[in-house]
C-alpha cells in the first residue's frame, strides 16, 4: 500500500509506513462475504478486458509511441489528479497542464509532497494499483521515495515491454473503443485492426450538433462540401461519416450534452434553425431546440445504421472561465449538475424506444436518477441500458451504491457492463479490477443474505465482464 | 433458493443449482447483527398481517373465485415481472398482458427461459418466496423444471385450500384494504365483512379530480345527478361518496398525482375552472390549479370526515404511448420523476397541518425526499406520516436506505407501517416478511452499534407491524 | 443506554430495560473494522474540541450564568426535541417553547412519557450521551425514572462545576465560535478572551441582506448613520462591522439563504434596488437579485478582509405560519428544500473562486449535492471547502453517507472538519464524539478493505479533528 507523508507545511503530523497490495483489497470486511467475493474475483480475474468506451488516443497505439516520462504518464494527463492538487493550491501550470513546460521530476516531487490529499480517493487507488500492477512498485509515494519511484518508472518506459502495444497485450485487452471526431480519417484504427488489435472508434459529434459550441460553424463547414449548406445535406453528411466509422469498426456513438432533452421538429423548422445557427443568430431557445432535435436525429440514425447510442448528460463544462483561458478545456473544472431523463427523452423513446436493435446507454453523475429513472426506464424499454458508474462515480463505494440502487428494479442484465471512460491507458486494468471487485462484493452480499445462490453469483460475475458489455455494445 | 439457467441464446454460460429458502435470508451478514435480527424476525413472524393499502380486487375474495392458472396468477397481472421481460425483448402480448390470448404454459416457459433477468431483483425474491411459502416449491425455476412447477401449482389451485378466502386466513391477514372507484357500490366489501373478513375499501378519486384525465367529464357526470353540474354539487357528491365508503369500512383515501401541488381558490374561481373543465376548455394551467385546489379540498374533507389521506405523487403515467395503445394502462411504463413536497404542500399544511386527527401519509419514489423533506415534515407536523417504501423502493436494500434516511430525524413512530400496495395477492406474505426482515436488520444494527437496547428493538419491531400502522391508518 | 417505556396510551407493549454507555457505541459491527475504529477513537478521544460554528450565546459564558433547570437546559431550547414531540401531538407551549410558562418538572415528565419517539434518532443519542457523559446518569429515561433524573440534574446545576465556564474547561474546548448580529457590540466575546476563553464571534448578516426579511429596513437603518442611506454607505458600514468582528476575534461570516444564488449588478442597478428595497417597493425579482448581489459582495469583502465565508442554503424557514405566530421563529418548522450550487455560485466563483486565501464553506441538507456538486467543486476550487453534515444530517448514519459520498472524489483534506452548529451547549461533547466515532468507522472500513494503511488512518483521524478545521476556518 502506498502511504503518504503529509506535506511539511500542511500536515506535519504525517507518518509514513510501508505495504504491498492487499489481495482482498476493496472486498467487504465481513469474513463470510469476503470469502465468497474472493472466489468471485478469482474466477473473473483472468478474463479479457472489454473497454467499450474510453479516451485513449488511437495514434498512441497505432504508432506504438513510447511514453514520455512518469509525469506525462501519470500526472499531466490525469485531470482527476491535477484538479485535487489545484484545489490544494498548486498551479496547474506547475503540473504541465495545458502544455506548460515543467521539469517532470519537480512536478513528480510536487505530487509526492501532497500525496495525503489522495487518501481515500479513487485516484489514489488507481495510482497505487498501476504502480504496483504495471511497474511492480509497492513503495509508499512520499517525498523521500519519489525520486526512486520516478527513476524506476522512467527506466521501465525505455523498454519494449512498456510500449503501448505490449501493454495492450499484457493487460489482456480484447477490445478498446476510443472517442473520435466525426472528421477523423480513422487511419490509426484501421492500421491497428490490420495488425490484430481490436481498437475501434466511437463517433462523437458534440461540436457538430450544438450551435452554442464555439466550433459549430467551422465543424459544419468541414462536414458539408456543398455551398450553401442545407439541413438535408448536413444530415446526409453526418450519416455518411457514421458509415465511415462503421466501416472502421465503430459500434457506438457518444453524446456529451448538458441536458438529455429531445424534441422532433418539422423539416422546415429544422432547416430554419440550422440556417440561423450557421449565421450565428441562434438564441438560447433556438440552440436548445436544435440540440434536442439533433439528439433525436442521432437516435433515428442509430435505428437505421445500428450504432449503439451512449448519452453522458448533466455536466457544466468549463466552470472556471479563467482556468479555461489559461489552461484550456478538460482541465478539471467540468462540474456535474442535476439531471432528469424521463421527460427529456420521452420524444426520443416515443419514436424509437421499442425499436428492435436500438440501444441507448444512459450514463449519469447525478446518483438520484439511478433508482428513480434509469433503472425504471431500462427495466421497461428494450432499447435502454444502464450505463455503469461514470466519472466521479467510478469508485468503489459509488459502485456499491449504484448496484444497490439499480439491481432490485432492473437486475443485472439491463446494464452496459463496466466502462472505464479513461484516457489514462495505464489505469485501465486497475479500473476494471476495481469494478470487478466492487461487483463481487455486492454479489457476495446477496449470496450471504440468501438472495442469490453462489452458483448464480458466479454466472452473473462472469456475464458482467463479458456477455453483458458485448450485448449492450453489440460486440 | 430458485436459481436460474441463463437462456440458451443470451446466457449459454449459465449454471443451475438447487436450494431451499434460507432461514436467515435478507438478514445482514455480520454474525452478531444477524443473531439479533433473527430474534427480532422470530418475535414478529407470527403477528397478523395488516395491509392498509393495496390493489387486490375485493370481488375475488367476496366471490372466492379460484385462481385461473399459474400464469394468470404469477405473471400476467404482475407488471413488475412483465416489464423486465419486455425490456429483454419479450412481447407483452405473449405474456397475456392487456387481455391477449396466450397458452399459459407457453408463457410460463417463456418466463422460465429468461429467469436470469430476475437475479437480485425484488420480483425474483417475491416469486421465490411465494413458490416456497405458499406452494412448498423450492426447485429452481428453469426451462427443465418449469413444466413440473407449473403442474404442481395448477393442481394446488383446484383445491379448496388455495381459494382466496382460505389463503386470506392462512396468510394471517387481519385487515386488507383495497383501492376503489368512488362510484363502486362496495357490495363485495360489505359481503366480506358480513362473512367475517375485514376487507375495507379505499376511496381513490383520481379521475374525478383531474381535468386532464380522459374520463374526467364522464366521471363527473356519473357522480352528480344534477344538471347542469355545479362545483358545489360536485363537492357535495364527492363528500357523499366518501360517506358511503366510510359506511362500508373505509379508513383512507388515496391520491395518485403527478405533482404534490396544492392551492386554495376562491369559490368563484373554482366554479369557473370546473365549468371550463367540463366543457373540455381547461388549458394546462387551469388543470394544474384545479388539481391543486381539489387535493386541498380532499384534505378539508378528511379533516371533516376523518378519512386518512395518502398521497402517491411523482409518476409519469403511461410513458410509452404505443404500449398504452396496444396493451392498455398499468402495463409497466409508469416512470418516476423528481418530486418535492415542501412548497407544493404548504397551502394544504398551512390550513390543515396542525389539525387534530388529520392524517396525511406521504409516499415517494424519489429517494432524495426521504431525508430532505419527508422525515423533516413528519418530524414536525402531527398530521404528516412517512409512507413506507413504495413500488420500486419496496425491496430489501431500498428499505434499508429508507430506514437509515428517515429514522435519525423522525424516529420510528412517525411512519405508516409497511404498505404492500400490491394486486398480487399471493405475494402479500412475502412482501410483509421482506419488510419485517429488512426492519429487523436495521434495528439489529442499531443494537450492535449500541444505539438501541435489544429490549427496545423488540418493542419497536412489534410496533412496526401492529401499533404503528394501526395508528397511522386509524385501524 | 437510556431505554424507553412506551407511553401508556400509545405504546402499552413497551418494555423497559437498563444499561450504560457502550464503549464501542456507533462503531461498525464487524469485529475487524470495529477493532481498528476503536483504536482510532481512542487516539483522538482526548484531543481538544474545536467548534468553529455554532449558536451558544456568548453572554451565558461571559457572565457564567448557571443553567436554570433540566427542562430549560435539555428541552425548551432544543428544537430537534420539541419538534418531534409536537409531531406526536404535544403542544409546544407545554414544553415552554416561545417563552410559555410551564412547570419544568411537568414538561420533563411529558418528555419521559414519550421517550420512545426518540428511539434511533440523533436527538435521543445526544440526550443519552449528555446525561451519561456530563451528569453520570445512565438510567433509562422513563416516567418512573424521570423525577429522579430531574432531581439529580437539578442538584448538579446548583454546583460550581456545572457552571458554563467550568464545563467549557471540562469539555476540553479549544475554541468556540458563536453566531452574532452585525450590530452586536461583542463585549461578551472580548471579556471571555481577556479571561482566557477563546470564544469568537461570527458575522451573520442575513437580515441586512434580504429585502424580504421583516427586519430589513430597521436593520439597515441601524447600520448606517447617514441619511438618506446610500448603497455605498451601506456597503461601507457592513465592511466596518466586519472589521469590528475581526478585532473581536471573528474568523468567519455565516449566510443562511434560501438559494445559493449569486449575481453581479452594476453600481447603478444595485443602488436602484437598494433604494427600492428601503422603500418597501422591491418585488420578488428585485429581492432575488439584491440577495444574489449581496452574497457576491460578501465574498468580495471576504477576499479583502480574510473572513471565511460559510453558506447554509436550502431551507424554507417558518413553514407553519400558525406556529410562527404562536411560538415564534426557530421552533422546529424550518424545512429543507432541493438545492443546487453549480449555476448559482458560478458568478461568485468566476470572480473569487481562485483567490488565494478566500475560503467558502458549503453546507447542505440536500444530500444529493454531496457527490454531484460539493465534492466536485471543492476538488477543483482552492476556495471551496466541504461543510460537514449539518442539521438533520448531523447523525451517525448520515455522516457515514456523507463520507462515502465525498471522499472518493475530494479526499479528506477539502473538508471543514466537524461543525456542531448547536445552541445546546451540553450536547457539544456528544456531537463531536459522534462525529469522531462516525469518521473512525469510515476510516476503519477503508483500512480493512485495504484502501488506507492503519498508520495513515490515524493521521487522517487526528487531522480531521485538528489540522483540517484549523485550516478551513483559519484558526
Amino acid at each position: 500500500m502506498v502511504e503518504f507523508e503529509t506535506s511539511a507545511q500542511s500536515n506535519p503530523s504525517g507518518l509514513v509506513s510501508q505495504g504491498g497490495l492487499d489481495p482482498a483489497r476493496l472486498l467487504p470486511a465481513d469474513p463470510a462475504v469476503r470469502a465468497v467475493a474472493q472466489s468471485l474475483v478469482d474466477a473473473v480475474a483472468e478474463l479479457p478486458i472489454i473497454s467499450p468506451h474510453g479516451h485513449v488516443p488511437a495514434t498512441m497505439l497505432a504508432e506504438d509511441i513510447p511514453f514520455d516520462n512518469p509525469t506525462e504518464l501519470f500526472i499531466t494527463q490525469d485531470h482527476y489528479l491535477t484538479r485535487l492538487l489545484h484545489a490544494d493550491g498548486v498551479d496547474l501550470g506547475d503540473l504541465g497542464v495545458g502544455g506548460a513546460e515543467v521539469d517532470p521530476r519537480e512536478a513528480w516531487q510536487l505530487v509526492a509532497s501532497r500525496w495525503h490529499l489522495f487518501a481515500g480517493t479513487a485516484t489514489g487507488h488507481w495510482m497505487r494499483e498501476a504502480l504496483s500492477g504495471v511497474f511492480g512498485i509497492t513503495d509508499a509515494l512520499a517525498p523521500e521515495s519519489a525520486d526512486s519511484i520516478y527513476d524506476r518508472i522512467d527506466a521501465a518506459l525505455t523498454t519494449a515491454e512498456f510500449r503501448p502495444r505490449a501493454l495492450f497485450r499484457r493487460f489482456g485487452m480484447d477490445v478498446l473503443a476510443t472517442t473520435d471526431d466525426p472528421l477523423d480519417d480513422l487511419a490509426a484504427h484501421r492500421r491497428l485492426q490490420r495488425d490484430g488489435y481490436r481498437v475501434v472508434p466511437t463517433f462523437r459529434p458534440d461540436r457538430f450538433l450544438d450551435p452554442d459550441h464555439p466550433e459549430f460553424t467551422g465543424a459544419v463547414a468541414g462536414l458539408t462540401s456543398s455551398t450553401p449548406a442545407t439541413f438535408t445535406g448536413y444530415l446526409a453528411a453526418l450519416a455518411q461519416r457514421r458509415q465511415h466509422f462503421i466501416a472502421s469498426g465503430a459500434v457506438s456513438t457518444d453524446h456529451g450534452v448538458r441536458e438529455p432533452f429531445t424534441c422532433n421538429l418539422s423539416d422546415g423548422e429544422a432547416e430554419t434553425l440550422f440556417q440561423r445557427a450557421l449565421r450565428g443568430a441562434a438564441d438560447a431557445a433556438d440552440a436548445h431546440l436544435f440540440r434536442g432535435h439533433m439528439l433525436l436525429q442521432m437516435a433515428r440514425m442509430s435505428v437505421e445504421d445500428g450504432l449503439v447510442m451512449t448519452l453522458h448528460p448533466g455536466v457544466h463544462r468549463n466552470h472556471s472561465p479563467a482556468t479555461l483561458h489559461r489552461h484550456g478545456p478538460d482541465t478539471g473544472h467540468d462540474i456535474p449538475i442535476p439531471v432528469t431523463f424521463v421527460e427529456g427523452l420521452r420524444p426520443l423513446l416515443e419514436r424509437y424506444g421499442l425499436e428492435k436493435d436500438f440501444h441507448l446507454v444512459l450514463f449519469t453523475i447525478d446518483e438520484t436518477t439511478y433508482s428513480r429513472e434509469i433503472a425504471p426506464l431500462a427495466g421497461f424499454y428494450p432499447s435502454v441500458f444502464i450505463g455503469s458508474p461514470w466519472w466521479f462515480l467510478d469508485a468503489p463505494d459509488a459502485i456499491a451504491r449504484f448496484r444497490a440502487a439499480v439491481t432490485e428494479t432492473a437486475g443485472f442484465y439491463r446494464g452496459s457492463g463496466f466502462v472505464d471512460d479513461t484516457r489514462a491507458f495505464l489505469s485501465i486494468p486497475a479500473r476494471h479490477d476495481t469494478a470487478r471487485r466492487a461487483d463481487a462484493g455486492y454479489l457476495a452480499r446477496l449470496v450471504v443474505e440468501g438472495r442469490l445462490s453462489e452458483t448464480d453469483a458466479h454466472t452473473v460475475a462472469r456475464d458482467l465482464v463479458d456477455r453483458i458489455p458485448r450485448k449492450a455494445f453489440k460486440l
